[in-house]
């Protein structure tokens, strides 16, 4: 696995009991997954000979984000590598654009968009959209960020100020945030776990909830239906999770991530096979997991850094001890990250019969982790 | 944690999740947990300096084996390490004629025993008991064993020849074998698992059925019970495993173990918290985790290596393949060992609501990944 996140953290947990090797990339030896896995080797994913140094030691290669550059993913294919998913797949997450055109071009509902070089052209899309309009980079962004919700023609000047190619699209009114997340293997078996809500704040996950409460049949099956189409459609092989609005009309297609995803960390213990598992079996061309949820309802809530410093917060494990004795079905997971303000360090699940007081619990464990406050 | 098998290698699973710094103490870089364990440090748990090297690295030790000299226990401890379970309590692992002797007058009901030296006072043993009697080691064996099923003098004659020290113990005639797991931390917070029923084929588990099925609440309550106050009495930090006999007149303390335990592999999923996870929590003094069982009924069924050649069985991950696609909701743990006729490989969990379903999948899964057979 290129990259050593804790995405590659958790997936290499999964890793241990299929039994199967498994390395990670790291840019450092103090990335969250080269602490704990055998397997690491430090190298730069930007740079193509550790590429090949890398792949060269693995049957197939994966990846836990999406910025090894497209022209190594193709040089890694040229030269017989099994990189899954494979380039062409990926160039839907590196390019924001293509991926919008595509799903257009296959009849899968999405805000509206278009690309824009100036102010005058977002202005004249407000005209008929209405403020706010949000700006999304093509690829990458600036300052840690790719999507600025504008809610002026000076908001979108001050994006477009940076030599950074965007798009514009309409701002969504919705009712809620979900997603799917399905896997597909090279011999073409899928599965799809259930539908979830994800709570954002600020473009940022905070909260998911499983299965995604008050959901119809209609807009689930439908999110179901679109994840696996687009599986196929683009050859997406490993995981696939799509972010969705739900708004009056019906669904509109967010965003799509190839590779284990935040709104997936429930199934650790809340679904009968891991997003983790289920990426490297389907990778590997192991036949796929079952993906049914493992009990009636679990929240997920991500832990963020708190404290006024960026000198790391050394009272996280004593607030760890609190968390654990308050609720003992809590499961805390920590990433092995130093603690900086913002900073997403861990996540906690609760799982029950009931949702409010499950995503109570998880809430109130994933706060008091971050800020040591009930 | 000294030691790298399988135990130490799910341990090390558990504590990435936790966060937690993980370090194991390995013979051989090839050891299962030193394979995916990216804090292992070589050395031989037998030689003072290694220990003490390791110790000094570590807030907390413990232990994947009770093989580590007590001398060498009490040395850490003497110099201020944390040793848990501490080297007191390690003792009755050791010793397993101290064991009977302390659970003997704690009033805990066992088999009858006596230390015998010569086989005419087995054969007087006998003439009270009949035969068979089982001999045992009082520390360690050969030839990998350590209990001996003598049906005659001329058996144990050939027991005794070694030079190893023995008692004698009645054979007891059961209608099952069953295990209590329990935890217990520095602060004396404690936690029990749902009693398990074990099937032994020559000494050796090869299922684990949980709850126990057909259990009365009676002897599950006395083996919770019993197990609770052996870790109290015998000061047990970590997790104790009390292997039972259930015969018409109810329990017998047949072993103990203070480490993570095959009878609690189904923890992994089956249980809220897993075995490991538990583990760790007691060693370092962590609030304990949920101990209940997530599903009605879960079957854990071993694998052994097969294979008429001592060369491997390179076969073995096609024949994964053929489990997975079987049976989805299987789980599968291969613990990277190369495969010997007999060799303890791996194990599969299988869970849902009827005891008798359940076991059936596990029992297949595990003969056809040993096998290739259904």
């Amino acid at each position: 696995m290129v990259g050593a996140g804790q995405l590659a953290r958790m997936t290499s947990q999964a890793a241990i009991s299929l039994g199967v090797g498994f390395r990670v990339l790291a840019g450092s030896a103090t990335d969250s997954a080269a602490q704990v896995c055998a397997g690491t080797v430090t190298g730069d994913y930007t740079a193509l000979p550790d590429l090949v140094a890398f792949a060269a030691a693995c049957d197939v290669v994966t990846f836990d984000h999406e910025h090894v550059p497209a022209p190594h993913l193709a040089a890694l294919e040229q030269a017989g590598r099994q990189v899954r998913p494979g380039a062409a797949a990926l160039r839907y997450t590196q390019d924001k654009l293509a991926m919008r055109d595509r799903l257009r071009a296959l009849g899968v509902p999405c805000p509206r968009y278009a690309p824009v070089t100036s102010v005058a052209e977002v202005t004249e899309l407000a005209a008929g959209w209405g403020w706010p309009v949000v700006l999304k980079a093509v690829s990458g962004g600036y300052d840690g960020r790719g999507v600025w919700v504008c809610q002026t023609p000076a908001e979108a000047a001050a994006v477009l100020a940076h030599p950074v190619g965007v798009f514009a699209e309409e701002h969504v009114g919705f009712d809620a945030e979900l997603a799917a997340l399905v896997a597909r293997s090279p011999h073409r078996q899928a599965a799809a776990y259930p539908v979830v809500q994800t709570i954002q704040r600020d473009g940022v996950c905070h909260e998911v909830l499983a299965p995604a409460p008050g959901l119809a049949a209609g807009p689930a099956i439908e999110a179901e239906r679109i994840a696996l189409e687009l599986t196929a459609e683009l050859g997406v092989t490993g995981l696939l999770a799509v972010e969705f609005f739900l708004t009056r009309d019906g669904l509109l297609v967010n965003e799509l991530a190839m590779r284990p995803h935040n709104s997936g960390h429930w199934t650790i213990e809340g679904a009968r096979t891991s997003q983790f598992e289920q990426h490297l079996r389907a990778v590997l061309d192991l036949p796929l997991g079952d993906p049914r949820a493992a009990v009636p309802c679990v929240a997920m809530a991500n832990v963020f850094g708190a404290g006024g410093s960026s000198n790391g917060d050394p009272d996280i494990y004593a607030r760890y001890t609190h968390v654990m004795a308050a609720d003992p079905g809590i499961k805390v997971h920590l990433y092995g990250k130093s603690v900086r303000p913002g900073r997403k360090i861990g996540h906690v699940t609760a799982l029950g019969d009931d949702m409010p007081s499950v995503r109570a619990r998880a809430v109130r464990a994933a706060g008091y982790l971050a800020t040591g406050e009930e």
